[in-house]
Order: structure tokens, then sequence, then C-alpha cells
């Protein structure tokens, strides 16, 4: 942490600021420059906060060094996270590609999703049971049934099962039928359910919430890290912009910057991200050039009579397509299709 | 609903969109266009999902023509609602200012605060006693204990009490203390939470997410008047935007927005809104000229010491002044300043 | 500036980035910690370019300490900035509003705003002659015969006038007619603009780009200030944001922030701020309230027949409203409110 | 062009809106549903104003139907266009690749950077002689001399010269030595700049302000279109969001999203998207495999030494391997890869 004094700061004051470092257990390091006096502070500044210095008299700024977190850093673990879901490896050479409806309908479009996905070469199955919509007048998800029906897919396909845990309470029983708990946009700062999954054992898929910074996004790992769940992996979904042709702005850049800070996995979502059919494959083509190690995307076999997401959901001919672009591009890059091993 | 066929679009095409409309129960009526053709729907489009017609062939654009709620919109209610919290109007003709610390920390920090707030005329008591933090490592709140506390200032000075809460599975604890439940930020799409706040006896402060559109807001709105509870009260709290010289924008241009569209009152957080300690007192001006029916201000005997939000917290002098300067704004507008009846 | 090493920096690396320091002309200071080292550059960071020393080995960050500008800065003049249009002072006790209509469309609509304008205590007369039109096939501005229809009601009315210059080949003729020469939003980054303005004797109204930070509109200023012209009044006009309820987001919390860190004085356009009529009004008490030294609102006598901005200009009866509200707003600010001295 | 009344209209609200249709030309169509009376406009809305509509009693909301753009649209050019810039094909199957310094800084800077730049395969030679920069302190770039030197090192390397244009006077002089005219981001929309450029015959490269939507950079084309020149080529450079982990968010969706809408090329600035020379490789990676054009990107044979942009040019040696990893992703997608043909 390093502290900027003002103008202003005469000598009491700087003096006073040390004094409060070293009250709070750390070393202070003076450094008088032409305009401005610098105070380094030397020790874990993890264990103050900004304010206890930031509101003493003619502080003009608190600048702090170190990154808020530590398990998720690459400072931590230099090499890549890979995180086995069912047998099937996420952030390793081959690239992981999840696959199904936006909401789990009824057995019949489940089935059939589930056989069309796998054909084309899909590694997991996504369906939402638990559905946190905008309106209270729309589709919530089937519930447990939802859930009852995907692990009948599973079964029938050797698909293991991606989908979403809404809250705390339900992590236990969602926990028993899934192989990987996905936390939700909206979610992704839900401490009380991160604390909870983070005391699982399965692997957690967190969702970046559409306004987080890179670094809220890993706060949000350390959480599930801290708590003792390792086997998290990180999904890019689209932020929120002033653009209008894209529901929201997929932003490919944080798979390289969050590759640079954190050994943790890392997929992208390009059916929320864009949330239009027509961006889904030109998007997931960047997304693995970018780096990613792989996708999760919706399929429906009729997206025009989807209880949710029909707009960005792709048919199992469109997604066929998409499976054959990735693998061209994952092989221009050295990596390995998606598929089974 | 009205569909916006595009250029390339035949009289069979129109034929197979008016057929779904019918289809799905409602009517449909066709203009021709010298460019364009459009067909209105004409019923209840909220029964019908963009979905099921913006997919069909040559289908350019859906265009919902209705607002998604209802209940919260001035259309179902014309005059302005005034909710009543613990004796305390807000919504009508005075202003409500609701002021304390961000955490409960202790009971000296807790009563020095309320009866510093009363003093000045703040007329509900704020106070977290569970907090959503960024980091694992950051104080996570009393819980219980913390709302024992708030339960005693309430005792000792008459203040109504503010406090969040976290979970749908915390929310009977907590309603048993609190006199104004409040919703936060990253919780206003915790669907569970709300479906849960709609069912208890007690009023709901819901604040705006950083990056939630009015729509989405008042969709939030929608769940607790929906499910049974009418007595909401909305919070503006600051978005997430490009700029960099407060922690969030402030974004008044709500407040009047809000108010044309829907008989909810509105109050405004000018702590979290703009992050600066510095910023608090114009911008709650701002917020009261703007049309807002309130604040909630965060209020530290100490604010360097403070466990969390210092930064953005007044000490009880500052807060004084502020009281001051919005009641003379309060006059300027013809309604009463914040303080007993 | 402030270096911040990474965990593998060596002392030879240190050493590498102080003898590039020292090589520059400046001193070096190091402070190591214990997880980082630091090094404070002592002399003028303004003399070197960030890239010469975050491009050394193991440098994990650079990290100015001064502001980029100087002539702007409330540490070169501490007391507020008063400008002199016209004989009308900005910045200073009284509040300045600017009003008229968008465009300059005919002498019969100029002339009967002004005297609208006046007669509700507006102090001086805004209207474009040159308008930069998003569309190539929209009114692009009357020109010179507008600039000539301007100093006609200057005659008429004794308002001083304010217009657009959009191009430096433009200046001299504009500064013949015009009384306040106003940098538009898309101009405020075009430096041969302000380069040429920067040596004209008549002030200059910089408007805020839509996605400036603050950081850059001072820069602007300071190309003003650097090359001469010291009378330069910003404008807050709204910034991009991801809402959709006003065509920008007006952005109130630009105003106290700049007049923490320059002396400049700062007006703010609700027009364009909130692309609403129905939000400018509320919006205007509420720039009041928040500092602002002076309004810039588009009026014109038939608003759905103007040539351009016809959504977001008052009539002259609801100009009228507002300056009644701003009055009483300026009043209990202790500030005297718009009008003739 | 829709016009939605609200619930209030009555039939002769309803009669005065198709009444001022007619009288303004064109035809209405009413059509009556449950809530809502829409009335849609027979005729080319574009020869109205929204506000000529929006502003009568007891209307809603006034919708477009078309598009502002006619020249720049599909729907007038269904093929993709091929801008030929100095025997270089810009849109066709080969990926064009522009590079070269940020600023032209000396003779030798650039000669060998255009010699690097030329052996790793790109195909025209980028280089700022005009430079608009944020600061009135930083350098300005070396203009006419700069110019030459471009001229110099087209000569001798045989590549063509992109190069900045600022404002309209200068145009014929930039166009006297440059290839390609660059507009800049921050000129998107200088009017008198884009009209003088219609007028030249030169081709464009028309970068997006980084707060623009697609519909502007869109209409800022159908300026260059509609004035004669139609060789204009798109270009995405990053837009400005909330993230903080670069100083640009490349926005890729608008790639294939402009390409559903517009036959006009368009290549990516991953430099400028980023900020940063680490994110820049993956990023161009991901821009082919998105579907861009081409690529300009900044080179510089020091960049800790440079001028201009440092952090975000990359070494000769980054751009070689650039270069044959973009080849790669160009083949997978059976496109050919940046070189001479």
């Amino acid at each position: 942490m390093i502290i900027v004094m003002n103008l202003q700061a005469t000598d009491a004051d700087v003096r006073s600021v040390t004094a409060r470092i070293e009250e709070l257990g750390l070393r202070a390091h003076v450094s008088k420059g032409v305009e401005r006096t610098i105070i380094g502070v030397i020790g874990d500044e993890r264990l103050i906060k900004r304010e206890q210095l930031s509101l003493l008299p003619q502080v003009e700024n608190v600048i702090p060094v170190l990154k808020p977190y530590k398990l998720a850093s690459r400072e931590f673990k230099g090499g890549d996270s890979v995180v086995d879901v069912a047998g099937v490896k996420v952030g390793g050479a081959r690239i992981a590609v999840m696959a199904g409806p936006c909401s789990v309908e009824s057995e019949e479009q489940l089935m059939s999703t589930a056989r069309a996905v796998r054909a084309a070469g899909a590694t997991l199955l996504r369906g939402g049971a638990y559905k946190p919509r905008t309106s209270p007048y729309a589709f919530q998800g089937l519930g447990e049934d939802g859930l009852k029906l995907l692990a009948k897919a599973r079964e029938a396909t050797g698909l293991g099962i991606v989908t979403e845990v809404m809250e705390s309470a339900e992590v236990e029983l969602v926990a028993d039928y899934a192989d990987l708990l996905q936390v939700g946009a909206r979610n992704m700062q839900n401490t009380k359910l991160l604390r909870k999954l983070s005391q699982v054992n399965k692997p957690v898929l967190l969702k970046r919430n559409f306004s987080a910074t890179l670094n809220e996004l890993l706060m949000s790992a350390e959480y599930l890290l801290s708590g003792g769940n390792e086997r998290v992996i990180l999904c890019e979904r689209g932020i929120r912009t002033f653009v209008e042709y894209s529901r929201n702005t997929l932003d490919l850049n944080v798979v390289p910057a969050a590759k640079l800070l954190s050994h943790l996995p890392m997929i992208v979502d390009p059916s929320h991200g864009t949330g239009r059919q027509d961006l889904i494959i030109p998007m997931s083509r960047a997304a693995i050039a970018a780096g990613a190690d792989g996708l999760i995307v919706e399929v429906h076999p009729n997206p025009s009579e989807a209880f949710s997401d029909g707009d960005q959901s792709l048919t199992p001919a469109a997604f066929d397509q998409l499976m054959r672009e990735v693998r061209s591009i994952a092989s221009a890059l050295g990596r390995e299709g998606p598929g089974t091993p």
C-alpha cells in the first residue's frame, strides 16, 4: 500500500500517518519527492483497511499494491489448473463444450437435445431446473422434477450434468444430481451461496456478473477456494455496455487477461454473451481463438417454442456446424477439439 | 407487440406469422408499407414470448408495446404510494432520512450513532448485521447479535430499524427484528429472496442493482407486489459506468423517470452512490431537488475506524450539516424537511 | 510516479529500473517490502512517459502520482475562476442561464425565442448555426446566415450570444459574431480546434464528451489554458451508459468532483443530458443543487416543429417554470438566481 | 415508423395524429388493440422527424422501422464490398494487415519498422504524422515531415501508406501522400472532415469512436458514401466500458453484427482496442476468427522508447509471431493469410 500525501502536507501530517501505520503493526517507509511525499507500507497490506489511512489529514490517495486475492492467483499456483467434471477435463489441451437447453421443459425435449449435442461432440449436458427470471410471470423452472430428468438424460447418454443452483438452501439437493454446479451471473456475489458451495464435493462453474470487474470475479472464486473447494471454472457471459446490437457485450479480452492473473480454467458462454442466434457461431470461434478452455452453449430442438432464451438458442443442426468450426480453430491453435477423448 | 417483416418477406411469410399469432390465441392486424410490412398483435402480448414470433422466417424485428410490469405501473395506480415504516411515512410530502453505520460493530458504536442521527433529525436507523462483502477475508457482519443490538437501539431512541436480508432462509429471522427489510443491490434479482419477501408483513427497501435498467428494477418490484406485499420503496444507489472519480455513478435521472412510470416511492443512497465522503452532501441536495422522497446515508462516529465503508461514511457533525442543507432544499420545493412530524 | 516490481524481480532488475530513471534525469528511491519492491521517482514525472519504465523487465505496474494537468488545477489556482461573457459573470454567486433553440431556423423563430427567454430571465442566448448531425440527410444549420441572425437577436434583446464552432478554420468567422464559443461534445478532443481557440480573445464553453473522464475534460481545458485563453467554462451534458430511459445519463457527480480538482466554472446542459422534455426541469433543479454555476437549455416556440432536438426542447412557458424553480433552489443555497443583476 | 398511443388516448387524439401524418405527405394506418392503439406510417419515414409526432398529445412512443442509413446497408448492396488500397484488396478472401509505428518519429525508426513489418507479411504501412493527443504537453506528430518520411518508406518497401487526417483543411495535403486516409476514433463524427473526405479520390479507414453505436458508425460511413466516396473500410478499436484490465474493451461482436447489416469491409485494431502488449496476439487471433477482414497493429523497434503508445506496440519479433498465428487462423477459416498475393 502506498500513501500519497497532498501538496499541503506538513512533516507532522506525515508523522501522523507513519505513526498510524506502526500502530496497525506494519512499517512505514517515507520518500520525499519534489511535489509530493509518498509513504510505502511494509508488511501485509491486506491486514488493514484503506480507510484507516485514507481519512487521515492531508492524505491525497491510498494505492493498494497487492491483489486482494491469493489462492486464485498465478503467484500462488504457477501452472494451469485442470478441473475434472465427471471425467471430462476442463482446462487442459482439449476444448470442453457444454450444451443443452436453457430450461429443462420435458423429458422428450431434454432427451432429444441431449442425444443431439452428444452426437455433435458435446462433452457435458447443460439444462436449467431452477431459473432466475426477470419477470415474476415467466416460467421459473421445473425444480426437482427438472433435476430428475437431467439425471435420466445422464444415464441415457453418459453426459455429465451442468445445472444452476440459486441459493445456499438448495445446494445439497442440486449437488445430489449435478456433476457441475453453476453459479449464475446474478449470483456471482451471493456470498452465502459461495460459502456453501465452497464446502461441497462438486466442481463449480462461476459465471461472471454482467457488470463485474475481473478483480471481483476472482474474489468470488477466492470465496470458493478459501472455503476448500479447489475445483472452480470461470465463465465469461457478456457484460453490460451501451451497445445496442447484442443483448450483452461478450468480452473476450477477459480470457487472456484472466489467464495472466489466475491459474483457473475459463470458458465462454456465447449464448448469453450475445443474446443472438446469428452471432453465436462467429463468437464461439473467436472465444476459442482468444484462448478459452471451452464453451457453454444453449441448444433447443425448436428454439421458437423454447420456454426461455429461444432467441439465443441454436438448433441441433446449427450446433453441429458450430462444433465443426470450433474443432478447426482448436486445431489451428494446436489444441484438441471438443469430443470424448 | 409489433412484428416488422424484412424486405424479402412474401405474402406467404406474412400469412405464416398471422397464423402463428392466431394459434397463440391473439389476433393479427397487417399493415403494408412501402418498404416494410408490419403486423400488430391484438390482445395481451404478455401471454406470448418474443421468440415465438421473432424466429419465424423473414421476421426482422419484434417490438413489445406494453411494459412488462403491471402492479408497479402508474396505469395500475395513478396516485403516489406512501409506505408506512414504523409510523414514518415514505413517499408523502415529508422527506424521510434513514441513517446509521454501514455495519453494526458494537453496542457503543451503534448507540452513539443512533443518538447522533436522531438528534440531527433522521427518522429511521440503518445498520447492517449481515454484510455481502467482495472479499472472503473481510468482516461479514455480526449476524443475529447485530440484529439484537439494532433492536436495543430502537428501544433507546424510538427510531425504526432498516437492515439488510441476504437470502430467503433468513427472512423470518430478520423480519422479527427489522421495521424495513433491505434488499441489497447485489440481490435485486435474487428471485427466491423476492418471493419470500412478498409474503412477509413488513415493508421492503429494494435497492437498484448497479447495472439494472429501470425496467428491471420495476420487474423486481413486481415480484414483491404480485406476491402480495404492497409496501415497496425503491432506492437508487449508483450505477457502474466508465467514470473514475466516483466509486459508482449516482444516477439521479432515474428518480423523475421512475416517478413518471410508477407510483412507488423512491429514495437515494448517496453513500454507495458516490463512494466518497466529499460528494455526499452536494449529491444529497441534488437528490432531493430531483424529486427523491428521502435518503439513506452512512454515518459513523469515527469513519477511519469503520469495519466497512469508512470512505463513504459521514461523521455525525457532517451528517448534521447534510440535514440542514436538505431541509433547506425540501422547503424550496414546498416539501417538509426530514424530522419527526 | 511509483514503480511496483513483481514478485520475481531480482536486485539486478531493480537496479536496471533505477538506472533508467537516472538516465531520464530524475532520481529513484527504493523501498523493499515483504512481497514487493516499490520504487519512487523523485522529480517531475510529467517529463517521462509511462512506457519508458513499464516495459522494463519484471515491472508489474507504473502508477502516476501527479495529475497530468497543471493550469486547470486547484493547486495552480486556489480560488474559483469567474468568466465574463459579454458582461455576464459565470462562476460567481449568481446562477447563469443560457437558453435558446438548438438550431437557428429563421428570424422569426429566433427573435420570438430570444424575447421569451429574456423575459423569463435568461442571461445569454444560445443557438446553433453550424450543426454536427449524426445523419448526412439531416439539417446541418444555416451557417453564416445563422450567425447574422444571432447578431440581430443580440441587438434586439441585449443578450450575449453562445454558438458552436466546429473546426479550426471557422474559429475566426464565428468569433466575429459570438460572445461565447461553444466546443461541442464530439469535438472535446479536437486538438486542432482547441489550439486555435486558445489564441482567440473570446471565452470558450467546453462541453464534456459523452464518454470523457474528468481527467480528459480537464486536459482539454488545459489545451485552452496553456495556449493562453484563460476564459474557459466547463459543461456537463450527459454520458453514455447502459440506461434506457434517457438519451444520455446526466452525470451530476462530476459537478462537485470537478469543483474539488479545478478552479474553472461548470454549467450543466439538461437538454442533451437527458434528451427528454419531461426530465429537464427536475434535473435542472438537481444540477443547481449539486453546485453547478449555471445551465444551458434548449427552448423552441414550437418543439414539435423544431428542425433538430425537438424532443428535448422546452416551450417558452415550460422554460419560465424552470426559471422559477431554479431561482428557488439557488436561493435555498444562498446563491443569486439567474437574471440581470 | 410506428406511433404507440397511450391508454388515455381518445379517438380525437388518434385523429390528430393521423391528420398530422397526412399533412406531412404520408399515409396513416390505425390498428386498435385491447390496451393500446398503434398507428403505422405508410411512406418514407426518413422524410419526417420523430418530434413531429412524438410531442402530439397522448403519444406514448414513436418507433422507427427503417434503418437511417441506405448506401451502407446490405439492402442497398447485397454482396461484400472489396476496397482496393494501392493494389491491396481489403474485404476479399485474403486477410489484410496494416502495421507500423503509432507516430512517425525519425527516418531510421520508420524505415526499420517498415522493413520488419514487410518481412513479416504486412501489406500496408501505418504511421501517424498528425497525432490527436490527450495532453497538450505530449508529442503532436512531425506533420508534413512525417508524411514525407512515409512516402520515402513506400518507395523503399513498396508498402502502401495509411495515415490519419485530423481536419478538413488538411485533407488535400494528406491525400497527396497517403494511400488510405484514416479517420481517428475521436473524429468519427467530425462531419466537416467526413464531407471533405467524401469528395477525395482515396479510400478511407473509418475508426469507430469508443462510444459509438453500430448505427452511428454506419451513419458516419453514410456521410462518405452519400458524398461520393465508395471506398470505405470500417475499423473496430475498442469501446469504453467499466472494465479495468484493458485500456478499452475490444468489442469483437461488432464484426459479425456489422457484416449482417452492411456490405462494407471491417478490420480490427487490437493495439488501441486493448492498450496492452500482452493481449494483442490472442485478440488478433480472435478478431480474425470472428470474421474481420484484417488488422491494424502498432509495431515499434523499441516500444519502451516510443514517442507514443509504447505500452500497446509490439516488437518486430512479436509481430512476426502474430502474423504466423493469424495465418493459421485464416487458413482454419478457409481464408488466405496476410501477405503479398
